[in-house]
């Protein structure tokens, strides 16, 4: 496994009227995380990145981490240190956000 | 797990004279994994996707197997049965693509 972790971020934008992950901030939840994971020296053993759709636009904005397999949906920028801290560094989902997958 | 196997391909981009996995190939090889597992009718429970950078640029294309972490490099479309047979069916990996990570 190259990484302890990895982070697979939709960026995916649809046209309007249908929601997307791309439209609601996904690109800007991929540098939160690359942006937390640095501060905390974590890059080379998890990593996040874009990814295109997940299956789950209507939970947007969606992300897996691997290899666990764990859905994240609505997840806005100041959940990101919340998901690293626990999830990623301390492998306790953050439930209140877990798509029921 | 949404997915029983989840296969990340990447398809960045980058400029020459870098080598990368968007330039040789990498959108192509996901459209040929889609159509692969659509017409054998495993597209519920099996994703191939786009993704962004894997961080194994030299050994392009290349694309990861989740949830076991298996890294793939070098794979050209004929490749695509095989490790769909294989792997993703079959879950034996084919080892004279694998990545040693």
């Amino acid at each position: 496994m190259k990484f302890k972790k990895h982070v697979f971020i939709c960026t995916n934008q649809k046209d309007a009227p249908k929601k997307s992950c791309g439209t609601e901030h996904g690109l800007a939840l991929v540098e939160a995380f690359k942006q937390e994971l640095t501060q905390r020296g974590l890059q080379k053993e998890i990593r996040a990145q874009r990814t295109g759709c997940l299956d789950a636009c209507a939970f947007g904005p969606t992300l897996v981490v691997y290899p666990e397999g764990t859905y994240y949906g609505n997840v806005q920028l100041n959940d990101v240190s919340e998901i690293v801290e626990s999830h990623l560094v301390n492998d306790q989902p953050v439930e209140r956000l877990k798509l029921d997958f």
